[in-house]
């Protein structure tokens, strides 16, 4: 379990999987898995115990950049909740390959790459360069889901 | 041919395969093939005669959320009369893998998970919990082409 | 080197590879490969020296559709030259598969798709209607890294 090992050298705990507001029906999976390949549905920043996180709203609007950072930080957090879930243990994580960062933008706000690198620090502090690098986009969107300001989706090579 | 079977027990008709603008140049194809992947091009919803549906505009605005969930669903069948004729037979659709689902929306409207529900709805109903099931996003554009209320991509497993 | 031919023959020359913004922080390659994909992060319009394009903000907007056009074109070509870069000789480029073209779009501009052509027609050109032609979806943001017009993202098939 060597990247159980270095969270917690790291000082990481991961939060509860995510659990979406009762008032939407979920319609499918956090991760599908097929052979070698995870696709990871769009993930928003969590609580520990995996309640969406509380804060809200558009990033350069009433969330600040740094905390829309922190944010896709949490979020990378629920998704290796999310994938430790569905493969059992993240050491079957081979290497990150793609990544789509969802910023929910007020009027005017460009550093969309900033708030998305909350991401992919966290990914590349736990699997290092080489393993955790991924092709990466990071765009503005209109709105998100119930308010989030941040979502992202990856795509992750496994070991099946 | 199991697929078709099941879309008659679903009282399902497909739309003819999608018609767009006549002010628009098409360069691309909707269903690009390798091996066993098929990669969807960004569909929207359609009319039986493959022509862009008459419900246009941004949702949560002149398009309430009712209105898109049935545009999602009809975005469904676009997808899927794209995928059978380029397949020729639906039953090579093997798996579903992941999916984008695009909400065009309006200031303030936060449900583009519950709109996109009328396009996973439809796929687990034709292909089951297991086949039909997969990743997703459901995310708020500032526009979409020609003003669509929605816009969904995917990719699938195939047979080869 | 067929492509290489290809390009002097339509008169292409590469753009320099993409310098981000000294401001940002990049944490994440240009293209990511992993067996037969690439898989190519968020690409802007370049100057030739690399650097971002001069034409910034929202098309329909303070950019034109013919000026966003010539800018996913420029998009096309700084890819081009991440993928050389990445792989040594853009001839291991075998398949092109799917495109996300994404439209910084000022409210009511509804052409994505006429914007992304300059990217689709680029690559057609070069690689012909069989191994160029992709999947796409092409939408529209709220905002860009940076204020870029157009930011497009790709998966390609490689000889590995």
């Amino acid at each position: 379990m060597k990247i159980e090992a270095r969270l917690s050298e790291l000082g990481i705990t991961l939060p509860e999987s995510t659990k979406v507001p009762a008032s939407f029906r979920q319609t499918f999976p956090f991760v599908r898995v097929h052979e070698n390949r995870a696709y990871v549905s769009g993930h928003g920043p969590t609580n520990p115990d995996g309640s969406l996180s509380q804060v809200y709203g558009k990033v350069g609007g009433e969330v600040t950049q740094d905390q829309a950072y922190k944010a896709a930080r949490l979020t990378g957090l629920a998704i290796l909740a999310s994938l430790k879930l569905e493969l059992g243990d993240l050491d079957r994580v081979e290497k990150w390959l793609k990544v789509l960062g969802m910023v929910n933008s007020a009027p005017g706000f460009k550093n969309q790459p900033a708030v998305i690198n909350g991401f992919s620090d966290l990914i590349i502090e736990v699997w290092g360069k080489d393993a955790g690098k991924h092709a990466r986009s990071a765009v503005g969107m209109a709105e998100l889901p119930f308010g989030l300001p941040v979502e992202i989706e990856a795509e992750v090579l496994i070991r099946p």
